[in-house]
């Protein structure tokens, strides 16, 4: 068997043909103005089935797995051998950009396509991932959980805003609960995952380079930070006796980016992205405010400690005001680190593309490879996004960096296929 | 015509009587656990039902006005006499105490009561409001502006959360929403109107006093401020590249409290009692903050001279981070003087109770007698109430000051009939 480390040429019509065909998604929507397209939704099976007609068009046989991810496959060199897969999630948060998770998906068809023909010392699989965003019910990663095994039964009771169940809505969507099981793979039957992904963030830009390989994703914590104070009267209660909960909770969400923020650029990053208060009327002090807290860093160490840090100073400036302070932990993920052969062969990818030295970046994000962690080594590949901007309308890549990507991707498959290849001669 | 200024004896019965028909009416609730009485509800009904019983035990012909107003009147020396008014407000906000408007008509039903037989120089009548809080409709005050005939057309298709039209709940409860302007009361009616109302502040218990009179009756002016940012995603977005409206509006909210703190306990009062942050999703960097602030001060001058430094404040505290800052005013009230001559009658009422020196206090919080003021001079009696607590179910008075808070108004109301009966004579 010969390994041919040289991507091949056509990159310019490959990437116009990705970025043609995130646009094509795009349209499968639930709202006519914004893209919006959640899990086991008609959109979604709309998704699913365009992406199939790709994945036959590349060669691979498809279906539709038994989580609701569409999958292709094309077998190597032998029937049967472990996969390497390559892919990212199809879903989308609301009013979203057309390139988080999709882009992930078409660059990984462009590349089937041009490995076709090609002997491979095992499998490529295509996937894309049905929910990675959890925006429809709240639990994120569901579609890659399901193919790593780590479904949580627990899940099956989790509603959506309009009171469907996912139990209801897996029947709703043709797909059987008691199967989920179904869609589980083996660690033994896979040789890695491989993912390709906009940076959402604007290093790669300021640092004025089209990719970067990933050395960690970062597992966020997540808290809801409750301040309890006293409702009454805004007219009557003169601030000595007021314990206003929302002034404190104001305090705490400056004294979070305080903190956060002097620890510079690639440090720990913290975000306050809902607060409520009740009574919450306009002529009654507030008399609670819930807050929630996102923390992520390159290490869980330091996203820990940054953490109590953080918990200690909201407890400082509450007691400073009479307040109470009730701390819950609504989530937590370890810090998944990419594997170093995988990363290694990105790194290798990215070589190709004439970038002597790519950027490894630590993803502030969450993403399918974190799920898929679990049975398989992963890696990713970052390209840049105009202005960092993710999760709006206004998310843009250049094509310039999709054809690189494609290249990238494409010699990092093979550059696995080399080591395998390696593997299996030793 | 004798004009008796000594207030009688009888005090601690009458206001036992008063507090247990508080009791009784705070039992007339749309909650089991809870007071909830809102306007042109059953509940509302049956309180205007129950306290149309005592104001005919009180020697009062009782009836319900056009506006949903429980109203009882006798008449004076001659029928036909212009009225003195006594009353104050029967619905409460959510989960309310029992003394916000209640005291205030059954304080005025034992006034009637205790003057009972005597010679007036005026009709004397209890009036108790069907809506001063607003809490059903939004819009406050609607009972005593129906009877100060300020009536605006356009309430009719104000909503409550359900959805009913306040044209609906007029027609539901019996009312015939056409004649409305019945219940106006015409200036040449009307001598004036006092009433007696807990201070819902701390000023009284802090002077050790039992009663005081109101100066003035400030009007709020309210805001709505939105803060504009950029939505980004939570994880992806380094400080450097954020524009976090939550964050600005959270340096907004300390900002309003520790400019207002700034005037002292006597001066300005603001309050931001809702905010409201879009997308609002925990992994997101808010886009949008919306806050409402609440603004009162003695003087109308103090208080739009704080909301200029506020606004300048805010706008600074936003450009400094790049956000925009839009501004909508959603209500203004001129403050609303006591009538000097009826304030005297309050002053010596209380100096019949032993204070020599009552304490003049400006009311924070919006009353009936703003909206009366329009076609009636106005005066109000404060009475002390613990820890300055209301619209909680923690509001309470003492029986002693319920008792001196009877007698005031009862002497206040011969100090009138005795500027009256000086006015016929001249």
């Amino acid at each position: 068997m010969t390994i041919d480390t040289d991507p091949g040429a056509g990159t310019d019509a490959d990437a116009a043909t990705a970025l043609a065909r995130c646009a094509a998604l795009a349209a499968l929507s639930s709202r006519p103005d914004a893209i919006e397209r959640v899990h086991l939704t008609p959109e979604h099976a709309r998704a699913n089935a365009l992406v199939g007609t790709w994945m036959e068009q590349a060669g691979l046989r498809a279906w539709q797995d038994a989580a609701g991810n569409q999958c292709g496959r094309r077998e190597g060199v032998a029937p049967g051998l472990p996969a390497l897969l390559l892919g990212s999630h199809l879903d989308t948060v609301p009013d979203a950009g057309r390139y988080d998770g999709p882009l992930g998906v078409v660059m990984a068809l462009a590349v089937a396509e041009r490995l076709r023909g090609r002997d491979l010392p095992f499998a490529l699989e295509v996937v894309g991932f049905g929910d990675e965003e959890g925006a429809r019910f709240g639990a994120a990663l569901l579609g890659s959980r399901a193919l790593a095994g780590t479904w949580d039964e627990a899940w099956w009771g989790l509603t959506d805003r309009d009171g469907t169940t996912l139990r209801e809505a897996f029947v709703d969507f043709g797909l059987d609960p008691a199967r989920v099981g179904e869609a589980a793979r083996r660690p033994e039957e896979l040789v890695g995952y491989l993912e390709a992904h906009i940076e959402q963030g604007p290093h790669l830009e300021a640092a004025d380079a089209s990719l970067g390989y990933v050395t960690t994703i970062a597992g966020a914590r997540r808290f809801v930070l409750s301040v309890h104070g006293e409702a009454r009267h805004a007219g009557g209660t003169p601030y000595s006796r007021r314990r206003d909960a929302l002034v404190g909770a104001s305090e705490v969400v400056t004294a979070v980016e305080r903190l956060a923020r002097a620890t510079g650029d690639h440090g720990c990053i913290a975000t306050v992205g809902r607060i409520e208060v009740a009574p919450g009327a306009v002529n009654v002090v507030p008399g609670r405010a819930d807050l929630t807290l996102d923390l992520r860093a390159a290490t869980d160490a330091e996203r820990d400690a940054m953490w109590e840090t953080m918990r200690a100073e909201a407890a400082a400036l509450c007691a400073a005001r009479g307040l109470g302070l009730e701390v819950v932990e609504t989530h937590s993920a370890p810090a998944v680190p990419c594997a170093p052969w995988l990363q290694q062969a990105v790194v290798a990818g990215i070589a190709t593309t004439g970038d002597a030295e790519p950027r490894g970046l630590w993803s502030r994000a969450g993403h399918d490879a974190m799920a898929v962690a679990a049975v398989a080594d992963v890696a990713m590949l970052f390209l840049r996004c105009s202005d960092g901007i993710s999760h709006h309308p206004d998310e843009d890549v250049r094509e310039v960096d999709v054809a690189r990507g494609i290249d990238a991707l494409e010699a990092a498959v093979l550059a696995v296929a080399a080591v395998v290849a390696g593997r299996g001669a030793a």
